[in-house]
């Protein structure tokens, strides 16, 4: 595995596989791999010759207030791990390469954005289409894939490359779990050992609604009502919010219909550490 | 010449071409090809293998009071002009091509835009960069080129390339003329013939402005007034903007270092067809 940190060299050698005919995998990551990282390794091979991780951990798609400094990073275990499983390239800019003095672009994706995350974490999305675009010009991927834990990030990334027109097919990977449920994260690392042995209840209540779609429930009312029970009989969690919604288009019906794809969505605080998940359900 | 209407296919030619490690440069137009634009396409084949013409009448660089609907058009006369110079392809998609139904993403570019055309056309820049951004994913170019006579253009298209990371090199081309010294453009079919005969006046305004720069005239504001005080002699014109500006910070000094590059930027009504024009000079 080769180490690159210079955008110029890396485009040099994405445009040297691709003029050889090979197909560039891209696996966007902020580092600090844990499985789920890995996983998504993995399936790039399946997609293509090369596989390109970059390991950015970007400042734009931070709020003010939000854990920038402190998030983990540990730069030698997350070579020896993508070196481990077969990546061919770690593209690793620092932050000065990436936006350097007077940088004044932004790429900005109003569709799937006014909720949720969006809401929450006013501009983060737009700092994500704006790395996104900067990570896809670098490596110049002819797929790329992104994690279902960020679930409403893959729908914007999405709209972005049809919108943009990049010439790239985006591939969602399903979330990988702790053994007892708990989406992994590298946000995880920040829970106190009381807290982590509550965290796998998102996972339980997640699991309690979509047996409620499955069992026929189609209010979204209800829905969110029995996922927010459950994690209200853990004091521990601070709810910001539950959301049942369309997987395809976000949006928010009163009552779904028959055959509708569904996502539920949870974001906590546990203690000062925000955890994000969700679950897929099809309305039988 | 080949005409491709599609973005599919357009990128599936570009991608064949690159694979065949030929260069492919592209000339973003909006069409009613005058000799303005044909030196962009003789210059182009200069600087790689495949020259993409792309003609789209961009509509969401227009404002809501601008001249989109009306702007001219001639596919036919483009066509044989574009074939006559050597272009290779001629990608002419559609607004719902281009634009369909759903589209929710911009490219803001900060830089350069807050003044003269920034100001004077809220929004347009947004609209130049988003269709320059696709523009460049459907053509997959090496270069670009554009015409200096949209220069603030080409400083936010060199200010996207760079903060987006796009891998491609941008060339600015000379202003054409006419014999009697007006800026070729698309618009000057809109003058009647009465407005024709004094928008040259336009370029000796710029001359007037020019010369005092080279003659050892340093302050900002004398050289305006050189210029505004010509172009008030005839009463024909109602002047938008002048300004001298550094040419490449875009900043307004009161008065110009030795070896500064200027430029001299005018936009005037003509009845109600609106004209830029620009000169460069470098203060002695």
């Amino acid at each position: 595995m080769k180490i690159i940190t210079k955008v110029e060299e890396m485009q040099k050698i994405s445009e040297m596989h691709r003029q050889n005919g090979e197909k560039i995998v891209c696996v966007p990551t902020m580092g600090y791999f844990h499985e789920g990282h890995l996983n998504l390794m993995r399936i790039a091979k399946g997609y293509g010759d090369i596989v390109v991780v970059t390991l950015f951990v970007n400042p734009t798609q931070f709020g003010p207030n939000e854990d920038f400094e402190r998030y983990p990073r540990n730069f030698q275990r997350d070579m020896e791990l993508a070196s481990s499983v077969g990546v061919d390239y770690l593209f690793a800019p620092t932050v000065e390469e990436m936006y350097p003095d007077g940088y004044a672009t932004k790429v900005v994706v109003t569709k799937y954005t006014d909720k949720f995350e969006g809401v929450k974490r006013p501009g983060h999305f737009d700092g994500v289409a704006t790395v996104v675009t900067k990570l896809f010009n670098a490596t110049k991927p002819n797929v790329a894939i992104f994690g279902q834990k960020d679930y409403q990030q893959t729908l914007v990334v999405k709209q972005l490359v049809k919108d943009l027109l990049f010439d790239i097919d985006i591939i969602v990977a399903p979330i990988v779990r702790e053994p007892d449920g708990l989406a992994m994260s590298s946000r995880n690392v920040y829970l106190s050992p009381e807290e982590r042995t509550v965290a796998n209840e998102i996972y339980n209540a997640l699991n309690k609604g979509v047996e409620a779609i499955r069992n026929g429930e189609k209010r979204r009312k209800h829905i969110n009502s029995i996922v927010i029970e459950h994690l209200r009989k853990f004091n521990q969690f601070y709810i910001d919010y539950v959301s049942a919604v369309n997987a395809e288009n976000f949006e928010e019906p009163e009552v779904f219909r028959s055959g509708e794809k569904v996502v539920i969505l949870v974001a906590v605080y546990l203690g000062k550490t925000r955890l994000i998940d969700n679950m897929l359900a099809t309305v039988p």
